[in-house]
């Protein structure tokens, strides 16, 4: 009784993959992923054609993918981040036909649905047993959390795990149930531990980053929303992640406890966690190898899937019930819309992960930013390309101020009352381009080469060709 | 943000339960449940009519179901278990359209496959917080797992949490999830902690039990399979149960150190896996206070949902790894066809539960029992009812002796080398028969009361009406 396959060729056959179908793949190896590479490399190989990629996140090392894409093996890419050569490539027309961008809600919304059909989902797995049991907490790949991974094996038509850490029946925890997986792969390495994730997230030290974490705190102390149970969520960037520094005193002078800290987790959450800030976390991804440990051994510290951490179609998910979530922004623009999938040029530098999904849920979507990166101005009159709709972000904080936007009246009120330096977000763009001047006017672009699907299914923006 | 709503008949009517629709239960409160009857009556009250019940399991304490059928209020229930008063209703002919009997794999199966549409589910929850994240490991009604609500839960088109014990935000473990909830209702009590389950299970006495359960232990001893990695399930009956203190010491004296113990748990394989018998144990449901209280507490215990545990259409479940089940019988014939839904006078008495699913499932079905009860023979010609086919089982064990199905030659001669009193199963019934006499030639049966679905969806028999 075993599902193991010899060869990861062999699976693929044994899969049933054929022309013009549709392969999934995780990200919680991130940049260190080796899964990805060795699967297409081996689709390539045996002459299979015009398949889709459904990866929740794709990262520079995966910049195989363009010769597969020239090949004619991928004519198809769905993905919720993209960053690093692919994305370059992409941008510079690489694609005839546009890469869908989705959420990290909206994509298990989409294969909850049956929106999107998986015809053989390959999972990343640190851990597995024969018969496909598998999680990511323990061996030389382990990465924690396989949040987004659960969706796929759950929704595919065939699951292959792929995995370099055979363990006896019954591997426990199961984050991938046995019910759901068809083949098992034992290979030498599933990833590089050096890319899957940072040793630690660090602090920043840039004044301007710690400024603005600063006010962050600040604005999260007179939003009405730091009382008991107070739940938050954090990115891992610079700013952001500096917010929790600012916030621990805060919380400590109050006297509060806050209930679940949510996302993808760091090591300076599960601190706040061990530290009796927070009663829980929730952790659809982990960051650094803190967040790793701390998963494996702090039944508080629990593992949640894509579809409850965000997904819009689920009865309810762990953002609805957010309080505050801390977010960046590549620009942001008077109408609070923030585009997090270009850089300044419209280059493809990421994509929404969980941006829009957690803005749309939170009580409280704050963008944190600086006025200008590398002499361009982050606060502009129009977006780029819209990842998160301004209708769902209430307030931006930077270095000089923070903007409330106008739906928020009340909170405006709030924060000028609690002494932060309150502007018209048009104030703080005049003060981004006085250090700036005027932005050029925006390049023109091409055609197509990216839809962004917001979390409801609708397309909310293109993004086109960068001409060279 | 919360899904709680203020009564159950509130409830009722927000999830838009209409006439003809199916609404499920669970039975891990078993004998002490309050929620089938408390949805039942208020269902009643509001003049809905002609439902079909789905419940993994009925009891005695489910006696007003008879009412609710006899006003057409239940037309029709599907189960995998029943006994008392309702069990001797359908027996005698209550019910127009005959009970749909499944197994405890056959269930999740049909559920998960879309065979069975579930329009309410509602889910007796000993713990739940406001969004309907849910478990059966605290609280005054606390019960352990819940493996058996979990697939109503992911499919029903509405779920329904019935708790009385309601807890923060977010409530972990979650052995429900909120993605799958619609409604939160807080009563008084979900149920009676004498019946949900026994204090402990208490060990027999009874000394043909005893020699039953010695000679199942030394057939698992020559069987092949008792070696490292070793799995395990007995039921909490009798002689099912007192193998597990006939088979400690055999481990201890080999040296042998089992992977899991498997099923409904009871306080005695608890104390396998603490004194390191087993690594782990994977629970559908607990039937004592010892197993409610370890699956709270030690990480090597862990909740199984139903597909997990047996679905025959899952991609592989726990039954499939499971080396040695150990199982009851009403009857049993000689083409080793097993009864466990009637006892020899025809009346419903019980069910499959996960019998016919284990007996597939594991390398060695035993079936132990005496050789007759109450002057009854139990080893018969034809057993009235076939629960579980001969061809899956592959041994009987009784009090004088076992007999091996001739499909099984090979453990035939190990149980002989082993010293075991071997006899064919023919011997068994004469040997039965000079104790009781030969049995009297069944009563006629009337019309069809009850099928019983096999987990591949056949049609495997039909019991008739008991005449009065």
């Amino acid at each position: 009784m075993s599902k193991v396959i010899a060869t990861l060729s062999d699976a693929i056959r044994e899969a049933g993959l054929k022309d013009g179908m549709t392969v999934s793949f995780h990200h919680h190896l991130r940049n260190g992923d080796f899964v990805l590479n060795m699967v297409m490399e081996e689709i390539a190989r045996q002459g299979i054609k015009g398949l889709t990629v459904q990866a929740s996140s794709l990262f520079d090392c995966h910049y195989p993918l363009i010769e597969h894409i020239r090949n004619g093996v991928v004519c198809r890419i769905e993905t919720d981040y993209m960053n690093g050569q692919i994305a370059k490539a992409i941008s510079e027309g690489l694609m005839e036909r546009p890469v869908l961008f989705r959420s990290h809600g909206g994509r298990p919304a989409a294969i909850d649905s049956g929106r999107v059909t998986i015809d053989v989902a390959f999972i990343a797995a640190p851990a597995s047993d024969p018969m496909g049991n598998a999680n990511g907490i323990s061996g030389p790949s382990a990465c924690g959390s396989l949040g987004y991974a659960i969706p796929d094996s759950r929704r595919a038509k065939k699951a292959v795990i792929i995995t370099d850490n055979l363990l006896p029946y019954p591997l426990s925890p199961a984050s991938i149930e046995e019910t759901d997986v068809d083949l098992v792969v034992k290979v030498d390495s599933i990833g590089d531990p050096k890319g899957i994730v940072s040793g630690t997230t660090r602090m920043t030290r840039d004044p301007v980053a710690l400024t603005i974490a600063r006010y962050a705190a600040q604005v999260i102390e007179h939003s009405g929303l730091l009382k008991e149970g107070f739940s938050f969520q954090t990115g891992a960037g610079g700013a952001s992640l500096a917010v929790t520094q600012y916030l621990k005193p805060i919380m400590k002078r109050l006297g509060i406890t806050g209930s679940f800290g949510l996302g993808g987790i760091t090591g300076y959450l599960v601190d706040m966690l061990e530290e009796g800030y927070f009663t829980s976390l929730m952790d659809v991804q982990c960051f650094d190898l803190k967040a790793v440990e701390s998963i494996s051994k702090n039944p508080l510290h629990k593992e949640i899937s894509a579809s409850r951490y965000a997904s819009p179609l689920a009865k309810s998910a762990a953002v609805n019930a957010l309080d505050v979530v801390v977010l960046g922004a590549t620009q942001i623009d008077t109408g609070f819309n923030v585009n997090v999938h270009t850089d300044s040029n419209g280059y493809i530098t990421g994509g929404s992960g969980g941006h829009s999904d957690t803005a749309a849920g939170a009580k409280l979507a704050m963008i944190v930013a600086p006025l200008f990166r590398a002499r361009l101005p982050i606060v502009v009159d129009k977006v780029l390309c819209t990842s998160t709709p301004g209708s769902t972000v209430d307030v931006l904080v930077t270095q000089r101020g923070v903007a409330v936007n106008p739906q928020r009246k009340e909170l405006k009120d709030m924060l000028k009352a609690g002494g932060l330096p309150v502007y018209e977000i048009e104030e703080l763009k005049q003060l981004a381009e006085n250090y700036t001047g005027a932005p050029k006017p925006s390049r023109p672009f091409g055609r197509t080469v990216a839809e962004v699907e917001y979390r409801d299914f609708s397309i909310i923006d293109r993004i086109g060709c960068v001409e060279r």
